[in-house]
Order: structure tokens, then sequence, then C-alpha cells
């Protein structure tokens, strides 16, 4: 690729992390432009106009078009490599796992890590707080049904790293922040330290 | 494709019917399999072992292989036919498009529905009867961003209707089910016709 990439983030996303994941596994350079999102600088005029109508990041610039959503950007950059595999059963299955995480895992992972870590219990609206009990189900669910599955597979599809398991390991590792307990899914955390084990791994705080 | 094509669902439900509309766009048979999930027919013991762990419907069956998450099963269908462009920007931008619909347009737009015209709002907990609000809220950001988007676009994306036109279809169209009032989208109104115009639609009654 010839394009210039931009990242816009937050980058302590794992959002974000998913995309600088993916690139460093097949060595893309990426710009990095950072927003607050606690000062809410991606719902500024500009922002809204010029790089996501949503007012979210991730965000992927690729010269001067722009791709939303984290897996979308993923999808972009990784496209005819191997993190994407060929067939179609496992490509559709890839997606499969990557639209659970959005639906069934990040809602539920990623919010309950936000919320505890790093916008503070205490400032959490009451509708909010009255959603906890049901977002750590639903999170436990999530890594529940992952653990099920990965304690037949080294990884989510095609019994290789793909983008489903980047999508996953992202807010997954660092799960214990939102106040779940890892150690009792076992093979997730196998898989997690497989992931980690790639060439070109990436850690978050890079 | 020689497969068997099993579909797994409850007829009413958009995530179902986006994969029947796919089908019937590219013409390919589908057996359906219905599923009362008022009546917990997917969170049975034999659906969770053989067709879904996640216990949700739809679910495309392809001979003895299974693909939940419904727009991961219309990827499937559609992959190497023009509802899925060869363009990696366009196809990156359709998956944005499929991830925005799950992640901001489905739990708003699609939970009302199932919670106003198919539950039934007394038979609501107080948690979700408190998230009225916020879902009514985040239903219309996500039907304002898509007029936004189609006050200059004919589709969501390539100019012509691809799996991001039949993802966001499937809810929106029925939207005021749930109490939404589509009258203040005229370019989402436009664009419901222009795709119920496509050579081989299907409703969602059929």
């Amino acid at each position: 690729m010839t394009e210039a990439l931009v990242l816009h983030e937050y980058s302590q996303s794992g959002n974000c992390y998913k995309i600088r994941l993916t690139a460093a596994l097949l060595g893309l350079p990426l710009e990095r432009r950072e927003y607050d999102i606690l000062q809410g600088e991606t719902r500024t005029a500009a922002f809204l106009a010029d790089v996501n109508p949503n007012g979210r990041i991730p965000v992927l610039q690729i010269d001067d078009r722009f791709i939303p959503e984290s897996n979308a950007a993923c999808f972009y950059l990784a496209e005819g490599s191997p993190l994407v595999p060929d067939d179609r059963f496992d490509c559709s299955d890839m997606l499969r796992w990557m639209f659970f995480e959005q639906y069934n895992h990040e809602p539920n992972v990623a919010t309950m890590r936000f919320w505890m870590a790093f916008l503070g219990e205490e400032k959490l609206s009451e509708v909010q707080r009255a959603s906890l009990p049901a977002r750590r189900e639903g999170g436990n669910a999530a890594l529940k049904l992952m653990d099920d599955h990965l304690s037949t597979h080294a990884f989510f599809v095609a019994e290789r790293l793909t983008l489903a398991d980047i999508a996953l390991y992202a807010y997954t590792h660092v799960a214990e922040e939102g106040g779940f307990d890892l150690s009792l899914y076992p093979a997730v955390g196998a898989w997690l330290a497989r992931v980690a084990d790639t060439r070109g791994y990436l850690p978050m705080s890079n």
C-alpha cells in the first residue's frame, strides 16, 4: 500500500488498539492523532464534519477517505492478507465473531471497563448504574461462550490468527479492569497468551 | 451454489428478514425453520448444542455448518455478487455501515420495536423501562445520521444497493412499530422506497 494511513483515536480504547495491532502484524505504518473522549474532542463540529458524523473514534483515514467502525477499519487493512481467510465460509465465520464482538462483548466488557476504570463508578447516571448487573451478566456470558469455543480451537476461525481474534482480544485482555475475573475462563487465558505470542505483536500500551 | 441452505429464524425478526431478502435478491432458495423466541425455543439445550451456543436467531445453516449473526450470514450468501462491492474501500465501507447497524441502530430501533410491538411495554423490567429514553434518543440519532448520508447518496455505499442497505433496511422500514416517526427523515423515506423498488425485492411478511 502506498496510501497515507492515519488513525484518529483515543489510544486507551480497545477499539483503537485493534487497528494498531492489525497494522503492526501487517507491518503497515500508521500516523496517530489522539482525541480526549473524556473532554468531548470527538463531538466537536469540526470532528463531526471532517472525520466521523457519528462522533466516535476510531476512524481510519486513507488519504482523504475515512472508515469509521473499528472492525471495518481492520478489514480494510487486512483484506488480502492471511488475517482474512480466503475461504468464503471461514471469512463469513470470521465476520460472525466480529459482529458478536460488537453486539454481545463490547457493550458489556468494554463499557464496564470504561465506566469502572476511566469514568469512575461515582460519575455514572442512575440509568447506567441500574444496567451494571445486566452488563456484568452479559459480559460473563460472552466470555463463557468464547471459553467454550476455545476449549477445542486454538483460534476462533480456521485454526490460525485472523481478525476475529484481534477484535475479541482487544477488550478481553483488559477485561479485569472492568471487574471481570478471567481466571474463570482458562481456555480464554491460554488463547490470550497465544495471541500475545504472535510474531509482530504490539501491546496496547505502545 | 449447490449447498442446502436452511434459515433458522423467527420470521418477524428484522435480523432474519435480512437473510431472506438477500437470498431473494440473489435467487437462492432457502428452507425455513421457525422458532418462537417468546417461548424460549432458541434457548433449549438442543438449540444451544446443535444450532447456536449464543441462543439466538437467525442462524444460516449451510449443509452441516452454521453461521450465526445476521450480517455475517448475508455476507456468506452475497460474497462474489454485486451486493458486495469488489473494491476494497467500498467493501470496508459497506461493513462500516453493517457494524453501525448492529452497534448503534439495532439495539435501539429493533429493541424498541420488540419491546413495544411484541413483548408489550407492561412486560418490561424496571431496568428495561429506565433505558427507554436513551434507546429512543439513540434510535433517533441513528436515523438522523442515515438521513444526512442519504440526502446526498442514493444508497449507502458505491451508489448502488449493497448489503449495507439490506442490513439497515430491515429494522428501519418497521421503525414506526417501535414508536419512531419516520416522517422526520425524508431522505430515509425516499431510500426505503428505492430499496422496495429493487428487482427481486421480497416484503418482510413473505
